[in-house]
């Protein structure tokens, strides 16, 4: 976007010394008013100036005419102004010198390309003269921390403002909103709620980098419905990482449907929507699926640590309430495991005879009779080896029930056992008793279990070692400036060669140019070969019977060499050479691939090979670089994984081997650098452990730069 | 269970015309006082007989010294003492010729196998006399039609009652209260609130079948851990069909870890999970995967009609919902398709030109300045073809919106389009608004369109043709009673009989005794021939090496047979024939398969077959009777599904003959009622459309009882 080496301007957009109010307005209702209101209201100790020409005094501050007439130039504006005077108060802020203005005034690219023309020439405008716009159409910036409300939010009237840890930056208003409200409804704190509209400017990566540098920032929360630069909030993810603070995104539009409903509203080219998921776990960043799930993750991450193993323990008041959570937890991937015989001993003490002490533990209804119940159990279960998080499950309480010590017990609990505790009660009343105590509360257990898998999920990616484990032992790489070819395609040869010069274990093949010479490669090769015609022209080689198989003869090949140069001279083609390249077996037949993303850059694809790779969807997606360890997970949760570990008396193939393929055709991607568009390796050949993989099959399809 | 033929019997338990109470209290918050309080509250108009020595009186009624000085006999008792006394006046209640008893005393099975005896003997001493038990250790029943209230959950003083269309029956005590409180708190009335606990004797399949004969009931909701009357439950569902009443259940226990927990409070066996939800697809009965799901579905399904189709029109003041409602409607298998161009143009003349009329309709903070727009929009909609249903999504409201109005617009837009109606909004004063207007409302996309989906997959069921379409063209079916088999598998040779018998289509194969029958049958096939090894003690030939393929000579034949022969005597099998097969080539190979399961009868797969059937997981199960149709569309959820339509230049296979070939497998299984454990057929070899589909290899295991 070229602007990442400024967003340390957002400083003064965070923290203003002063802010004019273009459209001030005397009625805290509207657009023109809230924000003065609101900076009143939560003590802004900067300079407010409200720019209202019909008035000496707005809410109590005393107004100027004109952006003109002020004393000093403000840090911010604010432009709440309707059309052409919007566009006429930015060009004077740019003018006067103003650090940013915050568009507020709709009517800009979200009402098609004469309002994108009018967004464009503004925000370059503004550029130029080197002040930073947020909007337009934007719902404005929020900093509790310093009472700067450059916001005309209804949520903040609805529901109270409290300062705390949480940050939440969202294209959409109304979404910054929701989440803001959610949390609050939670319990939970909010320093930061910004939006930034149309983005002809300040996006949400840049103020992602921006409020972490706020020390106060415990979480950032994202709302995204398109995402141009890719990597400034990569930046923001490492700062993140950094800091020790979690940053949990929603990205939606990832249905096509979705997609083209973002479009419509944000002019935005959408990416696959899985490329979006490898990018967001490439950089630790979760993701959820809409505002709701993200609020429920960061009540989890906020209200203790990240579990840091997939063991559930799961205690309850109510045997169904067991089941349930227990199917939940399983269902999000988490693992429910028998306590340790003295743990159990030490329940089985403690708990009524009908109780159950494996886990789930069931506290039964004896909990009516004895409220200490949770009190003594929880303390027994802290330490067991079975126990990576706890789940408290409360189907029914009320009249009858000591809640309040409950929730006492289970926040001592939680703070003295340093693993995550969720509870889950639907009933209002317990949840508050729970969440006066600053325990993360659920309305049921599938939202737990999803909460607690989520950052389970996060503390894997925190503990992986991201740097790639060794280079490839390259020979000397191909440079790319030099590839060329008369179509998209390089030949399958020259594919080939490429990935064999970045380490990838491909056929063994040799390059002929007629009968004579393919004979010749064949008695080399001295076993069973493959015939094909190999030609740039010609990417899909396959579809035009050009590949002949298991020829083990003189007369074999040379039939089929004559047979090939035939359908040759019929399509026309004049430049083909061929390959012949020894039959090889093995177990299984992978895929490898590669696509370049114009957002995300290279995007590696690894899965089920064969004739049926798309119809099977048995793929997984990784950002280079990535190292066998990263590569092995993704096989892991795919259908050919369960294959390559050996099932029904196969031997266990090598994942191994075929993971270095994966590294090292990512290590060519990033040497690429946007020169190749996209790699395809179908099959790759995967054998039996400790006799590696083989690309027999590649075709490189050049980016349009690079064609020739 | 034994007791089929009896649940008319239920009817005075849910319609006593006294109930006596075994331990009644004076203290309401007592077990034994809270159904008299219960009673008194709501009006119950029979004769209510406290039964304690202690006093005259106990909360206003007069009270008995024990059962036997009663002055007539109760047609319910309620039994509320603990331990030995429980039993007693269960046995008492049994003498006297009580209807039924609700024990509500626990001890029994839930505590183990001393437990499980007492309350085996105690209810095959009240079978006896002819009464029936209810629980022990269940919470009680409630009838809030009559004010029958033999309950004592806490939950009635939580959540206020009131009587409406809802019935819940549950295992579970905690899980009916919550059910109830969950729907009290959308609104909802519920009439009947029944826990049947041990499930000694009365199920929640019985009750089922006796709250369908109340006309009020237009919606039961189930909460199952065990199922051990499949059939009684068929039933059920079958009147409710017969009523258009919908029947939504919870079966827990759908993990491994789930199953445990459930079985060591419920003693009973799971099922494998999805045998459980191929019954309840097959019965009409929808699965909710909790609690907090099935009110979700409870209440879209009571606020209007069922979905009739898969189309959602969305209507939001906030663009960003737009985006993560289309999301979740795809999510869910739900479409998102656009407005016809007459619709679109309607609705531009009514919103404003920065609106999106397409569908998702965003209507923009316009709703803001102009509270009439949903009232202008929404009929312009109502009966676009693209409108099967419609979600309307409201994330952001409060002061400066006329929720009142938007509430009343779309109720009466409800009414009239004849549509599902579903309001998206978090905020709870403005849900509570579209509530009192009688909206279905849900906190997220997600929810929502989880609800719609899961009653369009309703009306989908209620709209299929469970008859077959068409019998089997059968020969003279093989007559169960004459399979033996020296050990508990049919031969390959007998399995594919007793398979063509029923109208399957087999291989074309001969038996032979030795290699000079063998080479006869290999002339009359005239072709390349399969020689397979043939004994009921080698169910698993390939794995002894007793196949050869692709034969096509005597010498190979004869060579083949020889090898056989001689790794048959190593294993000293003596009984072995061979078959010769015709190789046959196809498309695709799948497998069918069927299995006894001891609860739900025979149960058929169908899915992708070959080597690694059980690692490629990508089957689908049926319950017999069905018809192709039902069969094709199980297969479009699978990826063989995808194949066989024609992928990659292939064409499309002959779904319909592998279709009839399962319908026959489902009529052979129930022909076998119960004589049959199990089938595999792998590979079932799929051939281009109009080519059919042949059974090759078959194995059939006898259940115990037919073995010889």
């Amino acid at each position: 976007m070229g602007f990442n080496s400024r967003h340390d301007d957002l400083n003064t957009l965070l923290e203003p010394a002063s802010v004019a109010i273009v459209g001030a307005s005397d009625n805290p209702d509207k657009i023109g008013g809230r924000p003065i209101f609101y900076m009143r209201r939560h003590g802004y100790a900067g300079t407010i100036y409200p720019i209202n020409p019909q008035r000496a005094e707005v809410q109590g501050e005393r107004a100027w005419p004109s952006l003109d007439a002020l004393p000093a130039t403000p840090d911010l504006a604010i432009v709440a102004v309707a059309g052409e005077q919007a566009v006429q108060a930015v060009d004077k802020c740019a003018e006067l010198g103003v650090s940013t203005a915050i568009v507020i005034s709709a009517g800009f690219s979200e009402t098609g390309s004469a309002g994108k023309a009018l967004q464009d020439a503004m925000t370059a405008r503004a550029r130029a003269a080197g002040m930073r716009i947020v909007g337009p159409n934007s719902q404005g910036l929020a900093n509790f921390g310093n009472g700067a409300i450059a916001c005309f939010s209804t949520m903040f009237l609805e529901v109270e403002p409290a300062d705390g840890p949480v940050a939440v930056i969202s294209q959409s208003g109304g979404m910054s909103a929701m989440i803001y409200g959610l949390l609050r409804q939670r319990g939970i704190g909010v320093r930061h709620m910004h939006a930034t509209g149309n983005e002809a400017d300040v996006t949400v990566s840049e103020l992602a980098c921006a409020v972490l540098r706020d020390p106060q920032v415990r979480m950032v929360l994202l709302y995204l419905e398109s995402l141009q630069d890719a990597d400034v909030l990569a930046r923001a993810a490492a700062l993140a990482r950094e800091r020790g603070v979690p940053l949990i995104a929603v990205k939606s539009g990832r249905s096509e449907a979705g997609a083209r409903a973002a479009a419509s509203h944000t002019g935005a080219m959408a990416s696959e929507d899985r490329v979006v998921d490898a990018y967001f776990e490439h950089h630790g960043i979760l993701r959820a699926r809409d505002p709701h799930e993200l609020v429920r993750w960061a009540e989890l991450s906020l209200r203790g640590p990240l579990p840091r193993g997939p063991r559930v323990v799961v205690v309850s008041n109510s045997g169904a309430s067991c089941v349930l959570a227990s199917d939940a937890a399983v269902e999000h991937g988490l693992q429910i495991t028998p306590l340790a015989d003295r743990t159990q001993q030490a329940l089985t003490d403690r708990l009524p005879g009908y109780a159950t002490t494996t886990n789930p533990i069931d506290i039964t209804a004896a909990l009516l009779s004895n409220n200490g119940l949770f009190g003594q159990v929880l303390p027994v279960i802290a330490d067991d080896p079975a126990a990576d998080m706890f789940l408290i499950d409360i189907p029914v309480a009320g009249r009858g029930y000591d809640v309040e010590t409950f929730a006492a017990d289970t926040a001592e609990f939680a703070a003295a056992s340093g693993k995550p505790v969720a509870v889950v009660a639907w009933q209002e009343n317990v949840a508050a008793t729970f969440r006066a105590r600053g325990v993360a509360v659920y309305a049921d257990e599938q939202q737990a279990a999803n909460a607690m898998a989520s950052l389970y999920r996060l503390h894997q990616w925190q503990a992986r070692d991201t740097a790639p484990r060794h280079d490839a032992e390259q020979g000397t790489p191909s440079s790319f400036d030099e590839l060329s070819s008369p179509s998209r395609f390089l030949s399958e040869s020259q594919s080939l060669a490429l990935l064999s010069d970045y380490g990838l274990t491909v056929a063994d093949y040799r390059c002929c140019t007629d009968a004579d010479t393919a004979v010749a490669a064949w008695r080399t090769i001295n076993a069973p070969v493959a015939l094909k015609a190999c030609s740039a022209q010609l990417p899909h080689k396959s579809e035009h019977g050009l590949v002949a198989l298991r020829l083990n003869s003189e007369h074999d090949l040379r039939e089929a060499l004559h047979r090939q140069a035939q359908t040759l001279k019929d399509l026309n083609v004049h430049d083909a050479t061929w390959i012949v390249a020894r039959m090889q077996g093995g177990l299984h037949e992978c895929a490898l691939g590669m696509r370049h993303d114009p957002v995300f850059g290279p995007v590696i694809m690894i899965g089920s090979g064969g004739k049926y790779v798309e119809a099977m969807q048995d793929v997984a997606l990784l950002l280079p670089p990535f190292n066998t360890e990263d590569v092995i997970r993704k096989l892991q949760g795919l259908r050919i994984g369960t294959l390559l570990t050996g099932v029904r008396g196969d031997p266990p193939a090598d994942m191994e081997a075929l993971a270095e393929q994966a590294v090292r055709l990512g290590q060519c991607a990033l040497a690429a650098n946007g020169k190749i568009a996209s790699i395809d390796i179908n099959p790759v050949l995967v054998r039996a452990q400790g006799q590696g993989a083989i690309a027999l099959d590649a075709l490189v399809e050049l980016s349009n730069s690079s064609e020739t």
